[in-house]
């Protein structure tokens, strides 16, 4: 059987970036091709980064994307690198003109092409397109009906013909994967743009062996790596066998060139040359076929060896280096060199804190202490004790005197006056931001931001959020999870350990704990991952357990507060789903779930 | 020919709210029936109110609609109403097992129900669902493919044949509204819950006639009205004849009960009893009949006379109603009492003051004055002038003492400086709202947030926004139409004149002017219609006409402000591009339109 070696680049793209996205394809294929790959898949979209929203409806930016795919098939060729296969996605749109309401003629395509001898071989558009969770492509993309096959000449001289489909593609039934048999191709190449959630990875494995099986071929899965807003690629891209041997498995969240030597099903000769009608369970699709000038391709030279599988991290350090390179992408793609936070001397600021100096250097974190007249001394020396072990940059503004000069010209009090204290902690931080140029880091919590249990403009006060998307217990496994990690190679602990045992207090009045609002942490957040996160109504909950009262409380609680994540800043999405594109509801709602029990 | 009294029920329901929407399902049919209709339309999605966003996914809450509709159609017996055929629309769910990805068995629909003899007498749901815009309707429906067919006998004893479809039925061609004439119906009803949009009204009216003149019957056209977070729905139903003629025509922005008597053609008795298979353009539709019982109908008396045509608002008159019907049904529908704002003296406060106090009256609208060391005089008096002349609640809180707390803690200068200013105002806001419980009004206009020309968390503090939608120099139009609508009437002008003329001014550093930082608002505001709302790139905007320089610092201003966008408050839609679910892009983004010229 044809031996060929398959290089999946599971790089980091930057939307809009199409000059800087477009080079990196450069750099990953002459890597590729210098250790003997054959055909390198680089993700979805690599060209102009992921997701690029209502960027798809710009027509400048559509045509500078198909420009730039042209403009890069050449240069690949002026670089010699014209005989490895490059497959690649883009953005395209339809030439034919076939409107659909609300979507402009020649409508944009999520598309993927190979660029082989200079040229665009052939290209595809993804069939598939998914309309949940944080996608919305059915408001940008028209969907593509073919399968295309390009049929390569590997160094012995033998022929493969090989599938290309794109993300979405793998997840729903029917379309290209479900004629990829049909059409003889002995390995399907797909790349993607599938962003991380708890758990996904084992899901992702799971789907590429099963369309392995179906399509029989092998199946080689390139993903991105990378921030973008609120979203964060985990890599892990994978290659499977037909019988889902993982051939090789790359990294998470980090870029690498992931290769594997697999042995293909020749060609078969007698197949129709030309494009062929195949049915799939949703739509009729169109195999089209392509071979590739016979040009020397990069020689394997030795075989591999192992299979190149890195080690996957386990739930703590998966959510971790999610949370790090969310925060480190935001900051460096949007032109930060450092970032500022309200130290509390609590674990909230004190994890993020941590995240932030994980990812940038702690040279590059500025934190804030701003005790008021109900700081406890220990919020302070906790603070104190964190800035002292991680060596971020670090100032003291205690905030009386403010709050002082506010209420000698208002009248506040109770809730008034502990959320005046918040926002003076809030608008200091975006002072020093304005002057000093740091980007501000919110410290809210998950569970804060689902019970509405913080200040609009005080603790919400920043651009990036990076635990957003972590409830309070999860902080806390975090926090420790961390301690561990520093303590088991013979560093310090970054983290105090009196910020993670200590009772939570927003100390906005003295003595308060958050047990005052609101229930253990323990109770509260897997109610609220039930209510959130899996839509429960409260009859649902009540059979699930939960007291009724409780249950009445926190949904009412939840509701409420939608106004206040309306205007939160961006974080990293961990959860299925997020305070973001995820989950989308009115902030003007009568709506209340039965009373149960 | 037999003659039928339609009523459309031009009403505002409230989002979440099935009981009170349901009740009022019941006022608006007993007062139909009083007036003799023997049909009554009411808007799409009447029940559950509109749109409900994430709710549809929410399984409670689709139990809750049907569950509340059957409930209705006995209630509606209950009240002798049993007689008249009752047209709504409402949240249902399929029930056959027919999963898409992301959408679970048992997919939500946009469902139209017709209510009659104490029973739902038949049902069905929107083919076409919009994915465009402020729309996202794949995410949550699956489209139904029946055009339902109940024919009602009239007090005259004749039958006639009425078909219905809901909302974008209309506006893409195919699906019912295409097998309508074969159906054989003689009228069609369309319940829908259509936004406000500059001029929409006008194309309302052409789609209509179109539409009817396709389907051969008088069309019915029922819209929604009032405010729903940021979108305002404007009545403004329609009857019309096939010939184009229009029957009747809602008011636009109020409730109404719009009736018409119409002559229809009598069912044809040799229509196929059960259902039938059409042809449309994109589907095979099926057409379900029923027969209503032949219950005692109201009876309409004499004939109405003159068409019920209410006249149209002109362009400013129909943007200022969705303005204060936005702001009226925000604070409303989420159970404020009154509203506070921030009085600089310029005209954007000026404007949404008169906007609170025309939606609420002048006594729920209360003002802060808070001038700094760099307040011209004329702001103070300009805004205590505004202050006397609408007779709303007014307080002054000078902002030095703050500010110079603040600066006696950190050091801030020049745009540092200028934006702690402004977020001492917002801080005092949103204080005062804690304390006294009104809901902040930001005064922000479009331009403003468009270039970024705005303060985070500073004049962007805040609830809602009235004026979020409406570019400077539109800000200028309606305040000068609003003073004219004021004296041409008798009453004093409620602006003072020196806000609408005097040079706009932020006023956050001795002698600041918006000219310093922005080219001329009547240059500036056609660029950024043409940018942000038309979606023009850099080459195109240059052949229009505008200078290349300012083309390229312009759209570098509006990318760079996306940021701040993401965190404004809500606020109504006028434009056909608010920056809300309309304008989705990514904070993140190094696209850079190419240069020209």
């Amino acid at each position: 059987m044809p031996r060929l070696r398959i290089g999946l680049a599971q790089v980091n793209a930057t939307v809009g970036d199409l000059a800087g996205n477009s080079d990196k394809v450069i750099e990953w294929t002459m890597r590729a091709a210098e250790q003997g790959a054959g055909v390198v898949v680089f993700p979805e979209m690599m060209l102009t980064g992921y997701p690029v929203e209502d960027l798809a409806l710009r027509r400048s930016f559509v045509d500078a994307s198909i420009a730039r795919l042209h403009a890069l098939a050449a240069e690949l060729a002026g670089e010699g690198l014209d005989g490895i296969a490059v497959v690649l996605g883009y953005l395209d749109r339809r030439t034919d003109q076939q409107p659909r309401v609300g979507v402009p003629a020649g409508a944009p395509l999520d598309a993927a092409a190979v660029l082989h001898g200079g040229r665009v071989a052939i290209a595809s558009a993804k069939h598939h397109l998914p309309n949940y969770g944080v996608f919305d492509e059915y408001r940008y993309f028209v969907p593509g009906n073919t399968l295309p096959v390009f049929r390569l000449t590997t160094v012995s001289g033998d022929a493969v013909d090989i599938a290309v489909a794109i993300c979405e593609d793998l997840w729903q039934d029917g379309g290209p994967v479900a004629v990829t048999r049909q059409a003889g191709a002995s390995l399907l190449v797909v790349p993607n743009a599938s962003p991380y959630e708890r758990n996904k990875d084992d899901v992702r494995l799971a789907l590429c062996r099963r369309r392995a099986r179906e399509a029989g071929t092998v199946l080689a899965y390139a993903n991105m790596v990378g921030g973008q807003d609120e979203l964060v690629f985990d890599g892990d891209s994978i290659v499977v066998a037909p019988d889902g041997t993982v051939l090789a498995r790359g990294p998470q969240f980090d870029e690498a060139l992931v290769l594997a030597d697999v042995d293909l099903a020749a060609a078969d000769p007698l197949l129709p040359a030309g494009d062929q009608r195949a049915t799939a369970s949703d739509a009729v699709m169109t195999i089209e076929r392509v071979e590739l000038a016979p040009l020397p391709a990069p020689d394997p030279g030795m075989a591999l060896g192992a299979p190149m599988i890195w080690p996957r991290l386990d739930d703590l350090a998966e959510i971790y280096g999610a949370l790090v390179l969310g925060t480190r992408d935001y900051v460096r793609k949007n032109g930060f060199g450092s970032v500022i936070l309200a130290l509390s001397g609590g674990i909230d600021s004190a994890l993020t804190a941590t995240i932030a100096a994980d990812a940038l250097g702690p040279d590059r974190v500025h934190v804030v202490l701003m005790p008021s007249q109900y700081s406890s001394d220990h919020s302070v020396t906790d603070a104190e004790d964190l800035v002292k072990r991680q060596g971020v940059h670090a100032r003291t503004v205690p905030i009386k005197p403010i709050f002082d000069a506010f209420t000698g010209s208002i009248d506040v009090h109770g809730l008034a006056a502990e959320n005046l204290q918040a926002r003076i902690r809030g608008m200091i931080s975006m002072s020093l931001s304005n002057e000093e140029g740091h980007l501000v880091l919110a410290t809210g919590n998950k569970s804060e931001l689902a019970t509405g249990y913080s200040t609009l403009y005080g603790d919400s006060a920043g651009g990036y959020a990076p635990i957003k998307d972590v409830p309070k217990t999860l902080v806390w496994d975090l926090a420790r999870w961390r301690n561990e990690q520093a303590t088991a190679r013979g560093a310090g602990a970054p983290i105090p350990e009196n910020s993670i045992t200590k009772p939570p207090s927003a100390e906005l009045a003295p003595g308060q704990l958050d047990t005052d609002s609101l229930p253990d942490y323990y109770l509260l957040d897997p109610l609220l991952d039930d209510y959130v996160e899996q839509d429960m109504g409260a009859a649902e909950l009540v059979a699930a357990g939960y007291d009724p009262g409780l249950v009445e409380r926190i949904i009412r609680m939840v509701d409420r507060a939608e106004y206040k994540r309306r205007q939160y800043p961006p974080g990293p999405k961990i959860s299925i789903k997020n305070f973001g594109r995820d989950r989308r509801l009115p902030i003007t709602s009568r709506w209340r779930e039965p009373r149960v029990g």
